[in-house]
């Protein structure tokens, strides 16, 4: 099963794609969605282009998506939910169906803890997928939130089966 | 010039199309995009196909999209940016250039104060499109940002003019 992970953000957004069979994980692909430095529109098109074009190429088959923390500024919160609206609209456009985790429960489930520090979050993804070379925090953290899903997806085939 | 204004919203999106010719405007086509009651995904999906349906059916040439107020709740802001995303992300797909306004610049360029009650700014509307058969308050709010955008457009032009 190939999962994509996405961790969206106005600026940068990081994309991860892992295929999963049962427990065993494979790196596929990570990046990042840069939106650069146009109007808010230009940036938001971008980000929709950049996106579609990696879901086009890596056909993932399952998405999973970081919920977003509101707790800080209202602006800030504006800007990334426009983001996450195009993270959410681009798998959605393939027909895939989007887990959504907040980044507590993807630290916890990668790491054991829900507290767990970036360079741990960092150290687990590189422990689970060998080899791994990534290309911005933000496609760690995608790639953490992949793992994070692919997991939950096992544990619920587990159940369905027993 | 044909103008679409915008009203953005997660459950009701608030669409307008009018006709400017200088100062002298003419309504086209009003209506209101339903998200219904799916996931967010498929709510921003549906947001999508039915504003991409409505630009490919009255073809704008420019579009201006309501500014998102911040100060209410986080999950509040986030959810309107979410929304919001797409409602600008569409015009963007169609190459149109697109203007932002806050909601008291609206008012007062439709009514002439900032503070305007909404059935001031909805009798202004139908005063200023006679005529009009108004689909929902959204949609009201969306036809009075196109005629706000119609309104700067022309003293831009004035002003290049000059």
């Amino acid at each position: 099963m190939r999962v994509i992970g996405i961790d969206p953000g106005l600026r940068h957004l990081g994309w991860g794609v892992i295929e999963a069979e049962g427990s065993r994980l494979r790196h596929v692909a990570n990046g990042t969605c840069d939106s650069g430095s146009g109007t808010l529109a230009a940036r938001l098109l971008t980000l929709h282009e950049q996106l579609t074009d990696v879901l086009h190429r890596w056909q993932p088959e399952i998405a999973a998506v970081e919920q977003t923390f509101v707790n800080r500024d209202g602006a800030g919160t504006l800007k990334l939910g426009q983001a996450r609206g195009i993270a959410m609209l681009v798998p959605a456009q393939f027909g895939l169906e989007i887990g959504e985790y907040a980044p507590n429960k993807v630290k916890k489930t990668v790491v054991g803890v829900g507290h767990a520090e970036k360079a741990q979050v960092d150290h687990m993804v590189r422990m689970q997928l060998p080899g791994v070379v990534i290309d911005s925090p933000d496609a760690a953290d995608a790639l953490a939130i992949a793992i994070c899903h692919a997991h939950h997806q096992g544990v619920q085939r587990m159940k369905v089966k027993a």
